[in-house]
């Protein structure tokens, strides 16, 4: 950081001694009050004075002090790109305002951390910085040994990660992408397609996502001699579909599964645009999406779509906790969500 | 908090001092170099000796702890639930995406803290445990003076609200909301309509975004004798869009302004689905949504939207770093952006 103003300009903070000195208590009272440790030891009075000095004085606890003297912080450390947000979905934020609240709740704060990072130890050396009671790497480059590693020695107690491969030491919070692919591919063959065309965004920050549900889909097709599945990449733009629908009477394909709802939207429409015809009905190529977005009901036919059931977050946070209050459990896989096929018109 | 486990749990994280002992130098070197400050006071070879000596302990500098000593921290907090982060749309999300890429540069972490909080005064608390260098606050209860007095007296440097109305001693970072109904009002006008329907989403989480562009809407009509406009309350649901296309008859209106473009969109298919055509030329229900999202270039006709642009997330941050460094200066609003106007076949 460039150089901060001089201290003449910083207000000082004022002090726990300041809030001991007005309440007339010693500062160990003042600690067991505002940090909810004074049943027992305080009376109620005394508290209540306490409580009101410190209002008076605009005193509140340092999270970080706090954290030094306890050797660990209050903080859940969130790490995704503020960016990733809108594009993992809305179920997805749906999820993380539930969990930060559920936090809450707990007496943690969960923040989202979203600076670049060129490696995954670079990662974990910024979060570490904020000494937090536990990292979930929710987004970004894959943790590695080294990293758990590091954040584990600077008093992270536990380091969760999502996806099928946890590195050593890190807890996996799995929402299997496989099975994703393995429930649209499932409805496809169902219906007797045999040639199931897979996008895969052209955004890389997407491939780990995209690869397990292509793989599911070819899991699926496995079990039906004959079927085909062909892997078609797609960037997020209209032209992008355009360009790929041009290539459809070539690619002889009567299925497709879209990665999700947008990127099955953008090709719903250049199919159209292009002047095939789309729907469940033989003949006709089957589109399925995935994530179930409401502006996905809106074009014509209603779209197909594959979705994430997700565990309650009251769940997940009190599996953090639990987590942060055992560090030495034995890394293991929790399971975050299943996925289940909605379907409507598009296949 | 619930009771952290015993200390016999955590791992003891690597000291400075062990840092210096392994270097064979001061702990105050230590500082100087892990911090940034060698220059001019650590030869080169005793800097690169250090920096071993840190990365062979696994010793990553303690954010807090620097905050401690300096009476201030590198973390600029960002104050919005995560699920506010897709409902202001795609936009906003690239944009805090950007801004947090930006702080990294210039020494900060910027984290996003979504927990809620029963007033403004109990929000301010919370991010004060943090002693977050500078407050954004994007989203929640408006912040009153009380919760800036004490940000300030906790020792925030800057405190940014966004919105026209800044309580004392906060910044304003101005999108003025008024434009982008202005913008749309004007252009539905300059084509000869005169009875405006303008959506209120029923979300109350979005009310201070919706009636200031209800204003902007009546400021552009106060222009023509005889334009009348009419606010509309509409749910983000298919149903809600439904019943308010049922009452469209009665309500004789030839154009809308729809809050966004997912309320465009919603209430653009459930015209059709009711019978009324939607489009610019006469006779048409004309139809303006805002952000420009990707996926309202589907539906046909394509939607008219209004756009914001905003500054370079670089300018922002730039901004935020001298208004850490100079806590005193006097309060303004900083302008984020303006509004224009997407002409597309809907309006």
């Amino acid at each position: 950081m460039t150089d901060p103003a001089g201290p003449e300009a910083t207000p000082t903070p004022p002090t726990s001694a300041a809030v001991a000195r007005r309440a007339g208590v010693s500062r160990a009272t003042v600690s067991y009050v505002l940090n909810g440790q004074a049943a027992g030891r305080v009376g109620v009075r005394t508290q209540a004075r306490v409580r009101a000095a410190a209002e008076e004085l605009g005193y509140v606890p340092h999270a970080a002090a706090r954290s030094l003297r306890a050797g660990r912080g209050r903080i859940v450390l969130l790490a995704a790109p503020a960016d990733a947000v809108p594009a993992f979905g809305p179920l997805f934020a749906d999820f993380l305002a539930g969990f930060q609240t559920a936090l809450h709740h707990l007496g943690y704060t969960g923040v989202l951390h979203g600076a670049p990072a060129a490696s995954p130890l670079a990662a974990a050396r910024d979060w570490a910085e904020l000494r937090p009671a536990a990292v979930l790497a929710l987004h970004g480059p894959p943790l590695d040994a080294a990293a758990v590693e590091l954040l584990k020695r600077s008093g992270t107690a536990a380091v969760l990660t999502t996806g099928p491969q946890a590195p050593p030491g890190a807890h996996a919070l799995l929402l299997d992408q496989r099975e994703a692919g393995l429930r649209a591919g499932a409805h496809l063959l169902a219906a007797g397609r045999r040639r199931i065309g897979v996008v895969l965004p052209a955004d890389p920050r997407l491939t780990a996502f995209a690869e397990p549900r292509l793989a599911g889909v070819r899991d699926a097709a496995a079990a039906h001699p004959g079927a085909e599945v062909r892997p078609l990449v797609l960037a997020r733009t209209e032209e992008s579909a355009t360009r790929l629908a041009a290539r459809w009477p070539a690619l002889d394909l009567d299925a497709v599964f879209a990665y999700n709802d947008e990127y099955a939207m953008l090709l719903l429409r250049a199919l159209q645009d292009a002047g095939h015809a789309v729907g469940a009905a033989p003949g006709r190529i089957a589109v399925v999406g995935a994530d179930d977005l409401l502006l996905a009901r809106l074009l014509r036919p209603r779209l197909t779509t594959v979705r994430a059931e997700t565990a309650a977050p009251d769940r997940i946070a009190h599996l953090v906790d639990a987590l942060i209050r055992d560090p030495s459990a034995p890394p293991a896989a929790h399971r975050l969500g299943t996925f289940h096929l909605v379907p409507r018109e598009s296949a």
